[in-house]
């Protein structure tokens, strides 16, 4: 009962990751109901404009419609840190807690040989030349602390000058806010295990 | 730090029902990735053609992009049987139980005073205008069991020539595979209220 053009839209919308059928059709609706056809026509104008005109920046491979993005044209960030992160949301969230003032490279994604992921498809190869090229003091590895995010720490440290450039990995352990009766072991031993002097702590 | 067009389509994709700033930005950068490019660029395609091709039937404002939608046309359908439902939404559940055979009036929405939609917005004057010119006998209110579906289904009877057309609303009380221990007391006190002889149940 439903008109093709109306099934290509909820097929469409369902081809969206985590959106499933229900979502999909509820969405397609709503979209069609006679107030909310300049939304869904804008919508169809952005997306159109953005897969076409956004690509990966040259330098850090965040995604923006120039050459080289705005965060790597900023002459204020501090050119000798370099964080490394495995997608642009990461970068978001680091950039929220206005705490870091370097520059970023952005692997989309992490090594994963069974997917087909190796060095070259996260954009190793141009990182470490980047790192040859420009005067990078400090490289931060603020992969995801996962097995595979790990490996790809561990890989790109493996391949870098460490007589010319420090590699650092943001530290884990315990959350603030959240309590220890909650935690998972994992991190809790980990939070064992880099224990620190009180001295040491910033406060 | 993000660049404008990625800007752009986190906010249309904001604008959606039901899908939050995160959401929004997962949308983006999952369809921003390589991979989704075209089906990036499909969505668009589709959301622009049902924004401008798709509209409501002239029969029974269900979405279609022709004059009178498939259901409407279907002569295998009961010409004297008609449902109104709310949403299009309904017609497709009702559809999957493949218990009806008649046909369609989609309200598009419930008589609502206070946001603005009387009986000219829900389409009842065409309504009552379709019940004077065919030959319906039964005209079926499927109206959610709300209060304003319930409003919105008596309003609709009592404009209509009860004499010439039957009025029913579908059976309201225990649905199927529920318990009753977890059942709201009002569809449990209308169950009561509503018994039937067990003769008179269709087995």
């Amino acid at each position: 009962m439903l008109s093709p053009l109306t099934k290509r839209l909820i097929d469409a919308l369902q081809s969206l990751p985590g959106i499933g059928p229900k979502t999909a059709q509820r969405l397609a609706f709503q979209l069609l109901a006679a107030n909310s056809r300049e939304k869904g026509l804008a919508l169809a104008e952005s997306l159109q404009q953005a897969m076409q005109h956004v690509h990966a920046c040259q330098r850090c491979r965040l995604y923006t419609e120039e050459t080289v993005c705005a965060l790597c044209r900023n002459p204020q960030r501090d050119q000798a840190l370099l964080c490394v992160v495995e997608n642009p949301a990461d970068v978001l969230v680091i950039e929220q807690t206005a705490s870091y003032r370097g520059l970023y490279y952005v692997l989309q994604g992490h090594l994963s040989p069974l997917d087909g992921l190796g060095p070259q498809e996260i954009g190793i190869p141009p990182l470490l030349a980047r790192l040859q090229q420009e005067s990078i003091s400090e490289l931060i590895l603020a992969t995801n602390p996962t097995m595979e995010g790990k490996a790809t720490a561990h890989y790109i440290a493996s391949h870098i000058d460490s007589a010319r450039i420090t590699c650092t990995r943001i530290a884990h352990g315990v959350p603030f806010g959240g309590e220890l009766e909650y935690l998972d072991g994992h991190t809790l031993s980990h939070a064992f295990r880099s224990r620190k002097l009180l001295d040491e702590i910033e406060r």
